[in-house]
């Protein structure tokens, strides 16, 4: 009989596009939707590197080295080198997106059935990526609370099992916008070289931080090299989500050389696109100034704007463009369907992601939402007015 | 401890790529090597194509619908319909390349311990996607003295287990050069229905074909719309391998919709690309016919070169742009390291690739190896009076 594998049924639909075709409806119907829901940033990208495409003399689109344009990762040495990670090009493996750079670092480092630790909420594609590999994300909560700091180590040793072979972090993270502090980043390190467990650090919105926090990145831990495997991308950096460049960076050798056989299989990441990743590197140094200004300016007017409404609580967040709002509400699934389908002020409303699909323990965040800051402050002002009359209407109130 | 996975220790190298060092070697000592060993073509891609990239007035290089843009999966139903193959554009899912087309295909219809049929001399990576899905490839030998002709039905009917959930077929042939007949594809199509078995056929070189051959897509098999998952891709076509452009197609909406569901996990096919793929379709309807009688022009003279040789049989294929020859030597590998390492003719070489990379059965092959036509006339007349020379040389004769 033909049966779609289990590894299919079981692979998770998107949280967020459940929602979709509700939010169609409300723009079929004439309605303004502002979509606080997805993590991609309307901030231009940057016209160099675009134009860098346009200026392509190429007769043959070949495919590139599997691990990337040679040129590419030797430039990419240099973004490192300034951020304070030092890297050989050799270190560096080019990949489709941040998702091949995870996928890769989970196929090379974890059998079926091997054990993830996962501080919750997370990127919900996680599960999918999990479920590819065949391997068990194991949750442990951080709360609302504390701003979604680490939780205590106490809490990762009480799940550490002989099936655990790594801790995936996410800093600054999706969905909480949380930035981990140096202490916080060393703690994992030393779980780490205890337990001798790989540490996956996916530092997408590495660019992107707001606190006083002194920030470290994975790859600066003294004394383990062998365990570190950074996950990056230009998606948010540049604003080049369809560009689809992503990077694994490792210094343990037998992790990229095994990287690098899945690597070849699919022969090469996108050539185009690696041109724009090479002249990402040399924007001018002062880049990402006024996109962090604008990202800060967002971050301040939705943050107060939130907390202003009787019974929310938002965080403030340190880092990336996302805020985790808790509300006085029943059921965030129900609550963001509802605002879709049922709500509208002034022919307006939001689309907000359910915080649910960020948790995999059943029952945690419930009553939570995350919101991205990719539009801009008129927008997000008005999209708050919309959220304020929605609390006020909806009838499944906490 | 730190390991590696299982999967990853598993997960074969590339065949081709081990003989790499060698060739760059014989190009620091000077001399020339001509590259008979990669499926790179050296046809100009088409700037029409490349254009459209230029053309792109894009604020923000967003993330893809999932599936690929809209617009070019209806462009794309009109490429289908063009050569005869009725699809929807939700029937179509634009993917990263043809690889991540099969590794979708293998994610969605097998489970981990399920197996796939393949005629054995097949694509190499077939073996590091089965590896990375954890799925088994059972190949079926055809041989060089049929030209490489589908191998009966009882053959294939032999190696059906409880396990057999898919048959994997390219056609035309990578390596072979084979074309599958009509007769050929519907007796596949018949094992298909009888043993309920997906069939999943790679298409890549579709366009490029020789043959008197009556040729027929697996999408064009009357009643097996459940069965039949296609496998595309962009690369060969119109020369666009570093594009990493594919698509899978399929009539069966439970494969396609879990399909999707892989796809949302990595956000979105490459942006620039797409738009390439979606000028390629209004290329001119005679754009193909220089490029196939370029082919034609070069198989036409490699295959009469090699049989001139004494003890060489290469059959003549009839699509892609490989050829595989049986040679008189005792082992394809040795004698493919030795023309980089120890021979020279007028300070020339040439790199094929070892036939027993193609074969999963040990020793099948080891007196084979495949030939890429993908050099000018002059070049592969230069590399044919160098391989002429080496047989004669070669110690390790059969």
């Amino acid at each position: 009989m033909l049966r779609i594998s289990q590894r299919g049924v079981d692979m998770p639909a998107s949280p967020i596009r459940k929602l979709v075709p509700y939010a169609e409806a409300a723009k079929r119907r004439g309605m303004t939707v502002y979509h606080l829901n997805i993590g991609q940033p309307d901030i231009e990208t940057p016209p160099a590197i675009m134009q860098a495409v346009r200026d392509v003399q190429m007769p043959v689109l070949e495919y590139s080295h599997s691990a990337g344009n040679e040129s590419y990762r030797r430039k990419l040495v240099q973004y490192y080198q300034r951020i304070g990670i030092q890297v050989t090009h050799e270190q560096i493996m080019v990949t489709t997106g941040g998702s091949e750079a995870i996928l890769f670092a989970f196929f090379s480092c974890l059998n079926p059935g091997d054990e993830v630790i996962v501080p919750e909420p997370f990127y919900a594609n996680y599960n999918g990526f999990a479920c590819t590999a065949g391997v068990k994300v194991v949750p442990i909560p951080s709360s609302i609370d504390t701003g979604f700091a680490l939780p205590p180590v106490p809490e990762f040793e009480r799940v550490i099992s002989d099936r655990t072979r790594a801790i995936l972090i996410c800093n600054p993270n999706n969905p909480t916008g949380y930035l981990y502090s140096r202490q916080e980043v060393e703690a994992l390190g030393v779980i780490c070289r205890k337990y001798q467990l790989y540490l996956f650090s996916d530092e997408a919105y590495r660019e992107f931080r707001y606190a006083d926090t002194e920030y470290i990145s994975a790859l600066q831990l003294e004394g383990l090299d062998e365990n570190v495997v950074l996950l990056d991308t230009i998606s948010k950096r540049y604003s080049a989500c369809g560009a689809r460049i992503g990077a694994l960076v490792t210094r343990n050798a037998a992790i990229y050389s095994t990287a690098l056989k899945f690597a070849q299989a699919r022969l090469s990441p996108p050539g185009l696109a690696q041109i724009m990743g090479e002249a990402a590197v040399d924007l001018p140094e002062d880049y990402f100034d006024g996109t962090k200004e604008e990202y800060e300016r967002r971050r301040d007017l939705l943050v107060r704007r939130l907390n202003a409404m009787e019974g929310v609580f938002c965080p403030n967040p340190g880092g990336a463009f996302y805020a985790m709002a808790r509300l006085p509400i029943d059921d965030c699934d129900r609550f963001c369907q509802w605002l879709l389908e049922s709500f509208s002020y002034k022919n307006q409303t939001l689309m907000l992601a359910p915080a649910t699909g960020f948790y995999a323990t059943p029952g945690l965040g419930i009553n939570e939402v995350r919101l991205a800051y990719v539009l801009n402050t008129d927008a997000i002002n008005a999209a708050m007015d919309c959220l304020e009359q929605a609390l006020k209407e909806y009838p499944g109130k906490y």
